[in-house]
């Protein structure tokens, strides 16, 4: 183990900046450095390509972003005085060839992180190593660097690295310890899924008891597109322990002292509670990052929707929540009662706009082109509804949240341009026995049934035809959330899934059903990322195959 | 230059597979191998993973898929007697670990090409170059090889490469050659853009100048979701003549004997007709690997949705086409005129849905929620439409093709759930100016006016209110056309285009609509791609984006 080294005093500043938004994200940077300052840190730290913002995608690619970022770096280095700063940004790549049509290029940018000192970048350090799996394409535009980066700081050796640059044991992080390091900090935008801020900790400190250096993480908060960043910044001693943890899902400025105060100590939230807290703050930085003001609901009076309706008002505030019942002549009496109590529970606006007129209409235009029965009709119903919640966003600008939860999603039992039409389908990624557990908490929590016990007893129906039950088309939900978390999450086969003693025939169904809908999803919006397979950058199939199983 | 050989006769089988009919594709294998043998060649090459398909993205991370493709090329050894073949199969990776939740995994894959000789698999190499840009992931999938492989067939040595292995000069290519190969294969998966052919026979020239060594390139062929590989195989001399060609966009053999008969010599097809053939097979392919029987397109008089009723017509059968006419009181009578007669033209099938009651029923459902103008009565005219087609489309089985071009997906100027709504968006790629070539290439090839010339002499209008125009919202479509391809194909910034004398304000003005459009983007059906940036997998930004320009 290396020596225990005093000082210097580290802030980790866990902030929430915006993807391509370079001089308001330095602005930002600026803000909490001084902050940092303040708070008598002699260095702060923040979170993996804080500049540029994370991920940035193909953007990149376009060599005047990276410049853009570059002169921003220069600006923000002046204006950090009186402490160092580690801040990442798009370093571009020092070999730089003509993009040929089609053809191989190198990459242009390096991942890095710039340590800012007396008015100028005095050091930079490239990450080394590229996730390019899941949700990450790192290697579609980093160029990695190969070299371990050591700093003096307040006359302790400080080792840099990059998020991926520790997962694995080794270089960088190994030399760096090998060097003489006191201190290793990482740098990252590390995204949130269930369980994953215990994960990293326990990741960090194997590292740490291997390299008998404290390692301080760095993570970015916020809502970017699919992903959501946790934030949950903490150090852990050379012996592996937690010694100061930063808030979840929110800003948060933590100051830890080598060999000194150890620095606050947030009390990590519950499965529920952390789970809930990234849907909040997923929708609300989907939002507010997009520029929208409100956000509007299709309320069925089912669960799922009351939910979505919950999230949203939590993320947004009530009075910018818009819910839109749409009652048709197979919604029941009861479901339209629990719509309308749901609304007025939560104090968010409320609209009626009955379907069936525009249900007549479709049938009289139709004719005898169709048969007027069936999914056919069903689909109609579903797509009259996308279309007023969209005709209500586009007159008013305000977002429509799609409903459908993730086992809905998986199997396609949702009507394209019906009800997944939308612009952020908050359940995207939460399985349906999770959705009424999620309701459950979020009632206790407030103590009263803002979603009445009706809607969590009911068995769930789409109500498109009468006395219709999900049940009539699906596996109960509780088997077909496990086959699906088998064949979803963990890729297993057919027979592995038998294996586990799920039911073959259930198991053929739900796989063929997942299999064939995948052009829906394609065209669904995208959804917040909870689990670690999430539909979308996670999980890339072709439409086209005829592999099953 | 290596001393020229006499023998092998190769055959390059330029075969369409479609992804994951692993047992289909087997087939497809061994029906081709045997005519190689009928004519008399002694070695058949296959595209590049032409056992399980390619692309077959996460597919290739299922270890069971894997597997089920190995079985199957132990399989087909044992039936193609009588003459070598090399296939391209997903070979699973020696090092195997559990894919970590969320965390860094050794690629479960290579991308292999098996040496099948007298009933077994005698040699493999490994593809040593991965493309991951553009439209490519293959760093997602394959561990890469790192070794030439040169071996005798018939004799001869033959040198083994796999697609991008060839597309840069040095290994392996370079040192098949300093081993004294013969012959270099080159297997690929190469999917088609607007004048790739010309680059790919110009690229293997210079290659097999620069080793002294003729080179045999056998594609793929057929479509694949966004991507059309199109045929095309090769074989240039030592000197960088292009001695034999095969067909473009249709399954081909082509046989060849080194240092004797040279083979058939296909003449290139032309600018228009390349595309045109291009977009012909995407739509056959995505409608017939998809079990699709029939197609369904929305006829508005208008030159877009003519030009996919013309390639639907052509790639499926116009008797497998239905035409759907559906005025409102903003159609004039001369588009709606027009549309029918393109329909009778064709021999169609025509539907007739007015969508005036409809409207009317969505205006007194949403009474005093909705302003009833504007934007909103705009789109929900469109969405009418939307939904009609959907309806047919789920009643009859039929996918339906939606008509926008890539300079209204550029700006947006196009409905979600509207005239976005459908399973392939057959010019998704198709830039306006492109569309009326190409219409009037097709009219100029069947010698008559299946789009009748006042289609191609109107002013384009969605005709979504009275007297609308397009240019009264975009620029003319010819400058609008020019500062699409300079952002995004060639992603210049703003202060680049004006550089190209493009003006300042119609340039931001442009730029801000196609980056404030990539919410309607992500929703979007697949498309075609012909370009060198098309909208899909090719280009990925993220919809939350503050960076403009």
């Amino acid at each position: 183990m290396n020596q225990p080294a005093e000082g210097p005093r580290v802030a980790l500043a866990q902030i929430n900046p915006t993807v391509g938004d370079i001089d308001g994200n330095a602005e930002l940077v600026a803000r909490w450095a001084e902050r940092a300052r303040d708070a008598d840190a002699d260095l702060v730290v923040f979170g993996e390509l804080s500049l540029p913002g994370y991920p940035a995608e193909d953007l990149y690619l376009k060599p005047h972003f990276a410049r853009a970022n570059v002169v921003a770096l220069s600006e923000l280095a002046k204006q950090t005085e009186g402490i160092a700063a580690l801040v990442g940004f798009a370093e571009p790549a020092a070999v730089r060839g003509d993009r040929r049509r089609d053809g191989p290029a190198p990459r242009p940018v390096h991942n890095s992180l710039a340590l800012l000192e007396g008015g100028e970048v005095t050091a930079v350090h490239r990450k080394n190593r590229l996730p390019n799996y899941g949700v990450f394409d790192e290697v579609r535009y980093f160029e990695p660097g190969s070299e371990p980066l050591v700093r003096e700081i307040d006359g302790v050796r400080v080792g840099l690295t990059i998020c991926e640059d520790l997962w694995e044991e080794g270089p960088p992080g190994s030399l760096e310890a090998d060097a003489g390091a006191r201190l290793i900090v990482n740098a990252s935008g590390s995204p949130y899924l269930r369980g994953k801020g215990a994960d990293r900790e326990e990741m960090f400190a194997a590292r740490a008891r291997a390299y008998g250096v404290p390692i301080a993480f760095c993570n970015l908060v916020g809502g970017q597109d699919e992903l959501v960043f946790d934030g949950h910044s903490f150090v852990v001693d050379a012996t592996g322990e937690v010694i100061a943890r930063a808030k979840q899902f929110e800003e948060d400025l933590l100051v830890y002292e080598l060999g000194g105060d150890a620095g606050r100590l947030e009390q990590p939230l519950g499965d529920l509670e952390e789970v809930y807290a990234a849907l909040t703050l997923g929708v609300r930085d989907y939002v507010r990052k997009n520029g929208f003001e409100r956000a509007l609901v299709g309320l069925s009076g089912g669960i799922d929707s009351a939910l979505v309706a919950l999230i949203a008002a939590d993320a947004l505030g009530a009075d910018r929540l818009t819910c839109v019942v749409m009652p048709s002549p197979h919604s029941s009496d009861a479901t339209q009662k629990d719509a309308r109590m749901i609304a007025r529970n939560l104090g968010a606006e409320l609209i009626e706009l009955p379907i069936e007129a525009a249900m007549r209409a479709y049938g009289e235009t139709l004719g005898d082109a169709w048969s007027g029965a069936g999914l056919a009709a069903e689909n109609v119903q579903a797509r009259i509804r996308g279309n007023l919640l969209m005709a209500l966003s586009n007159d008013r600008g305000a977002l429509v949240l799609t409903t459908g939860n993730k086992s809905e999603m998986s199997v396609g039992y949702a009507t394209l341009y019906g009800d997944m039409a939308g612009g952020l389908a908050v359940l995207k990624d939460v399985p349906k026995q999770l959705v009424y557990e999620l309701v459950r908490h979020r009632n206790a929590r407030s103590g009263q049934d803002l979603v009445p016990p009706s809607v969590i007893d009911r068995a769930p129906s789409a109500e498109l035809r009468a006395d219709q039950l999900d049940e009539d088309s699906l596996p109960p939900y509780e088997l077909l959330d496990r086959v699906l978390e088998g064949y979803i999450e963990r890729d297993l086969s057919r027979e592995q899934l038998v294996g586990e003693g799920l039911p073959g025939e259930t198991v053929d169904e739900v796989i063929a059903l997942v299999d064939r809908a995948e052009y829906k999803r394609r065209q669904a919006p995208p959804g917040i990322r909870i689990t670690s397979k999430a539909f979308g950058r996670d999980r890339r199939l072709p439409i086209t195959n005829r592999f099953s199983g």
